[in-house]
């Protein structure tokens, strides 16, 4: 399989995670009513669902990896050639754009939109330090054919056990961008929470070797 | 086994998916007191567990098509005997209409009648493309015995990031028509349902081809 | 093994079953403060996780039906000695009401105490019969290995779309009628769902047959 | 593997499920106010999530036990040599304070507290004996392969149905006294906790041999 499948793969994968995201977050929202935990739950659990599927269905063409501090985890230890690495972050993250616009579109707002939602702090920080940590160290332990459930699994407690939902994912944090919605981050605070993430990826890499 | 043994599980599945959906939709809308979100999730879980179940126990008979957009595509793709399709699609559009009937007599309501539920616009066209598209991706990449577990998990995530609710299949729009709740559709939108399932499920068919 | 070891498995497993239902009931009816729909969909997770678990540990030992209607059928298809059912019988009724009473200890509440709820009429009835028939259709259709998580699902999905929430099981109607809570059924309404249960899971044995 | 590195799986795996059950407890009592049906149906859902990953991902390394009752019914059944649980226990309780403190610095609470929620009482105790109990006897009985997805579900199940929330586990109940919110559990009512687990543990592993 040439690399531009596989970017093809990465694409609609990471397309169909931030359009369930940020569509079930637009939905939740809308039908919750102020009830913040309600919305939260309904985005835990169309998040899980898609994300099981989306791994199970894309994993044979590309990995599945749909977030960017995997696939450098990925090219780090060999898994990726490196030359793949930018083709790989390039589809992801225009996938997740078009994911984003997509669940705009489909709920007739406006497509092109920018988030207003800030999140920042030490807490915020840490948690996606913690999350994407967590979320590296649970691909590189999963046993054989098990990555897929365990992975949904793992975001699905994250999105409650960490202080920031856990996005765990820079791919994410762009797509959300677009989505002035309860699933957003604006802007100003994508580059604290990638940057998070980026270490976060390096510290659950770093302990696999440790404990392997 | 003759088309009519697999007509008669068609009919049971479907008819066991509808009322699935229109009882579990009536009991949430009653216990939920106004709370939509609440509501739609009852209505969630108890879809994707019966989902599961009517797909594991009747695939080895027929396939557990329960969809004739599904049946369509497997019959373009010359896995169902063209000259099956229509008993396919008259035993699914039975079922749905028996098993909505079923759920009606089931909460005490008047079996027959229509739902007043308007659904259209751009957006909702739009998402049931979106819901049929890779309702047939997923069935048609998915991995050997996954497609029962993949196949409730994608529904259950579709019923959120849709802004449709995901139908995503004409026998359960038409079976959705006689229940007048919070599941139904009334028979003036059924149209531009069915015509944007049809839709999407020959794109969910071209961009499998595609990505092959 | 002999039968009695069988039916300490029974007991064992129904106790867990009843207790589950019942205790998760009494939990869920006093946090959700009114929110019906938000109890019973406590109770349904609570019952659909215990009832795998409960399935998988004591299938080996017994079978693990809990439910003197699937012994019934299981005797009638000679998959179950005649002389046993009786035994099996007694021990699931026992387990049930000694299930029922420990939850009601743990709650602090009156260990002996009847139910008051009102169960009855034409759309309970109805329910109960499709319930049951539903279930024992999905136990003698289960592929090999799947029954726990297929009845267990199975039963979830029940719970919202059945106008009864789904009872199914006449050691189920005995061990409730010993809660005075949420999950309760008034001995006066026992009969009635009893028969209805009978009914069920002969028509379930007999849809079988037929689309065998 | 040397025990160090075991135990190291086990402080690992330890402070994950801490920081999961306090984490995802700060977050659903802030999200949910004052429902707490919906706190507890969130922690719940966190749990079972991240115990499922957690045991999966650590059961190669070190059996995933991150429970010292269970550690000890290990010792006596002789599959944990004796002086390695010391160490265990150790590791587990040092892994479960890290584990909230990590919960109490990601939420932007002061990092060292204690929890001032008292739970004492007949029903409290009697429910962790039956909590513990139950948690040995699935643990032992469970198939090859299947602990992980039993041991979550039964826990999912035993948040609710036990008038306790089932902590089951004398890490827990330490790690929780380092958390003065919905999870908590007062320093003053940790003895009577873990008596009444290692109690039921033994309970647990008494009625495994009988029914063997």
């Amino acid at each position: 399989m040439t690399v531009w499948r596989k970017a093809l793969a990465e694409l609609l994968g990471t397309a169909g995670l931030l359009c369930a995201v940020v569509g079930s977050g637009i939905m939740a929202e809308r039908l919750a009513g102020g009830n913040v935990a309600m919305a939260l739950l309904a985005n835990t659990l169309a998040t899980v669902f898609a994300l099981y599927v989306l791994i199970e269905v894309f994993a044979p063409l590309s990995g599945a990896h749909f977030n960017p501090a995997v696939s450098a985890v990925m090219a780090l230890r060999r898994e990726l050639p490196l030359s793949d690495l930018a083709i790989y972050i390039g589809a992801q993250l225009l996938g997740a754009m078009l994911g984003a616009w997509l669940a705009n579109a489909m709920f007739d707002l406006n497509i092109f939109q920018w988030s207003s939602k800030l999140r920042a702090g030490q807490g915020q920080w840490l948690a996606e330090v913690v999350a994407t940590a967590g979320l590296v160290l649970v691909i590189l332990r999963s046993p054989a054919g098990k990555a897929p459930a365990l992975v949904a699994c793992y975001i699905g407690a994250a999105y409650w056990f960490t202080a920031s939902t856990s996005f765990a994912n820079p791919a994410a944090v762009f797509g959300r961008m677009f989505s002035d919605s309860f699933a957003g981050i604006s802007p100003s605070s994508a580059l604290g929470f990638t940057a998070a993430e980026l270490l976060g990826a390096g510290l659950g890499a770093a302990v696999h070797r440790f404990i392997r």
